[in-house]
């Protein structure tokens, strides 16, 4: 620790952890993404509020950029540190800190895993009910900055809905308690609402008061096969109509070859080229019967090829797999991602126009596709092949995503359904946020953080000086 | 039309309807408060989103303050034009725009009356559920200006949980799509929910696409006389854990004669300290039952001494208008008027110190209290004495205020649980927010409105020049 900025630090903060081995300044600098080599002054894992504010004095002080850091599974490269940064992980900072009956509500710090969250809802026979895959790795804090959303929005949109309370570290080191869990408060400008989905450019979000709510009612899942995206909206349309949906998520025959041979088990017989898994509330034997009808209606129309209903929770997990071991299963093939959504109307000719661009644009390359169809949230993964080296299949996915963005400008939809921007969607805000708005994005950010010492680089490029 | 800017605005603008009558200029010049006496430069009426691009570019030129106004049933001067400003009425553009089925969003201008969009709505079967006694007067724009809450908020949040887009006119006249109706987008700063609750000194909304749901299945509602403060949380927790509750509304006796008074027809015989008037689902026998079960533990357990449920439509009305006519009720008393909230878990606490503050301090007003309890929102009138003047009136009750700001801090609340902050409750702010949030306000501010003619003096006092 020859860094005189960093012995400063540690005279300031005896009691802060600070890491700077080489394995340690490559692990924290990193996220899901693999495009860019870490590359951080050190990780610093506080333990306290006052530890972070005095980072952030420290950090000030010196003019040093600063990451905060979850879980690290974006996928957009926000946790990134690759320029001499420090990475202020919040992983220490992983406790419930309180809960109340009445209000039914969790303080958590930030570093606290969506799981670990989930199930201390789940103590007090609550839920906190956004959900996606990752929940085992990322952190609250993680799903804050990029208001993350998952497979229940339809029923319990994001993380937004969902946050009563945030407390913030600034720039300056001054600590925010913002909207303290008041359900209603009309006394100024939602600062808590503009930290959500800032990917850390604003503040560092320390602790959380979170919104808990009642379990749903007992629920089934199903497995749909069906024979084209026609059917796809023919279908979401018609189990929308008569069932109570919790989630209805579509992928692709390609998804399920991935996920099959990564050790899924298969649920249906034949081939087909999409399908749906869904959850919807299944309490009482009339439940069951409108599902059973919905499926047959589906059937009878040619919108449903084949199907099959979990009998057990065991089989509903093993269905939920199929969907879920997605990401995980074309891992290994590094796969250039991209997360986009329109207005739900907008989803047929949206998908129409995808799949005549994938087709033109990527012949050669197989794509992985998979989606939150009731949000309008389609992820397109790009499997690179074996015989192309990163920087040569980046270059060409990059040319799509060109044209990928100018589509998603015509239909008014947007380049981040839930990834958030970070570094690697950088290029393409603007075909989501028009001019006027970078600009006040950019002018807001300097009334935050004059300076630019949080992560900087991330959302847009760093401010010319 | 002597004024050499007004003249200019009249060349640029061929087509605008402007007043500068002096009946037009104290109509348009005034909220529901009646603090302030009008003094507006003119009235605006623009009929285009064009025409406010115009009026803002003019004003940006001239450097003239800019009132956005709606249906001026505002409580806190947010919409007051009293230094020579320019009043910018929406009240022409009250029309809707797009309706998608599928999206299940509706598309209005921003002066249309809550009632309209609601009526809108359930022209399609659908149902826009903010809600609140003004719906008639109240525009949509005003609705978003203020985040407001109402009597369903128990059920269905605040407004802000039913934006899915807000088109936006900038201080410089340049036009914001924000969000755009999506359901995902993690795009960067989430300026549509930065806009909502910031009282027109961000920018004019001009147009709002509004999320619309599922009309709630069949209610009943009933009313109940209660022994004190302490059995009104008591009742709160047993109807919340045993029905599904839309709205749970308290009152007092002394609110109560004054609606009798102003004509409402009383639905109980004796005379109770306290009232609530509940509305929950009711869709079948078991349901009823539920509700019944409910009133009787309550009646056993000493919290509920009397109560009705309504028999029809017209009955169910009569005793909503129990609660929602006491503002019109004590209107001419000229009420000054308090607007708190504290988390729920703390309202009983609060409540009891409430009491006894308003019982020291105000031995000689009458006070009329009620409020939407399951939301943690307390509304305090404090009713002026013939004998005494305005000015002396409203001096005694701002020295109650900060007694009640400085115990409001105490427990976390908010001076503005709904009504905004507008010019009434700006010298209390700093009771809600701290400096450095208040700091980072006024710096948000400036990046939008650099010049500062975005309703100047709302929220917070005037930069120094």
């Amino acid at each position: 620790m020859t860094d005189a900025r960093l012995a400063d630090l540690a005279t300031r903060l005896p009691g802060l952890r600070l890491l700077t081995d080489a394995a340690d300044l490559e692990h924290y600098g990193r996220d899901w993404t693999r495009r860019w080599t870490p590359a951080p002054l050190a990780i610093a894992l506080p333990a306290s509020v006052e530890e972070v504010q005095g980072v952030m004095r420290w950090a000030s002080g010196h003019g040093v950029a600063v990451v905060p850091s979850g879980g690290r599974t974006g996928l957009s490269g926000g946790a990134v540190a690759a320029n001499g940064e420090l990475v202020l992980s919040l992983e220490r900072m992983n406790r419930v800190l309180a809960f109340d009956p009445v209000d039914r509500m969790l303080t958590v710090q930030a570093g606290m895993p969506l799981q670990a969250v989930q199930e201390a809802a789940k103590a007090h026979d609550l839920v906190y009910p956004v959900d996606f895959a990752a929940r085992g790795s990322c952190t609250i804090g993680g799903n804050i900055a990029t208001n993350a959303g998952g497979i229940r929005v339809i029923r319990y949109g994001n993380t937004r809905e969902w946050i009563a309370g945030l407390t913030v570290v600034t720039a300056a080191g001054e600590r925010l308690e913002l909207n303290r869990g008041l359900i209603k408060n009309s006394s100024g400008y939602d600062l808590r609402q503009l930290m959500i989905a800032s990917e850390g450019t604003l503040g560092i979000v320390v602790e959380a008061t979170v919104r808990l709510t009642s379990p749903p009612p007992p629920s089934q899942v199903m497995l749909l096969a069906l024979p084209d995206l026609g059917a796809l909206m023919q279908v979401f349309a018609l189990f929308q109509s008569r069932l109570s949906l919790q989630a209805f998520e579509f992928f692709t025959d390609v998804a399920l070859r991935h996920v099959l041979a990564h050790g899924a088990q298969r649920a249906l017989e034949g081939d087909y080229p999409y399908y749906v898994v869904t959850e919807f509330d299944a309490a009482g034997e009339a439940a069951q019967e409108a599902a059973l009808a919905a499926f047959e209606a589906g059937v009878e129309q040619g919108w449903i090829l084949d199907g099959v209903i979990a009998q057990s929770e065991a089989q509903a997990a093993a269905l939920w797999r199929l969907r879920e071991g997605i990401t995980e299963s074309v891992a290994p093939r590094k796969p250039y991602k991209n997360d986009v959504s329109v207005r739900i109307s907008a989803v047929p000719a949206f998908l129409q126009a995808m799949q005549e661009l994938l087709g033109r644009e990527y012949p050669q390359f197989e794509v992985v596709w998979f989606g939150h169809i009731g949000d309008g949230n389609l992820h397109i993964n790009v499997l690179q092949p074996d015989d192309l080296d990163d920087a040569a299949f980046i270059a060409q996915c990059e040319q799509v995503t060109k044209r990928l963005a100018a589509t998603l400008h015509d239909f008014g939809g947007s380049i981040s359904a839930e990834h958030g921007i970070g570094l690697v969607k950088r290029p393409y805000l603007e075909s989501t946020r028009s001019a006027a708005e970078i600009a006040l994005m950019r002018g807001v950010r300097r009334a935050f953080d004059p300076q630019g010492i949080l992560n900087p680089g991330k959302l847009f490029a760093p401010e010319p000086t």
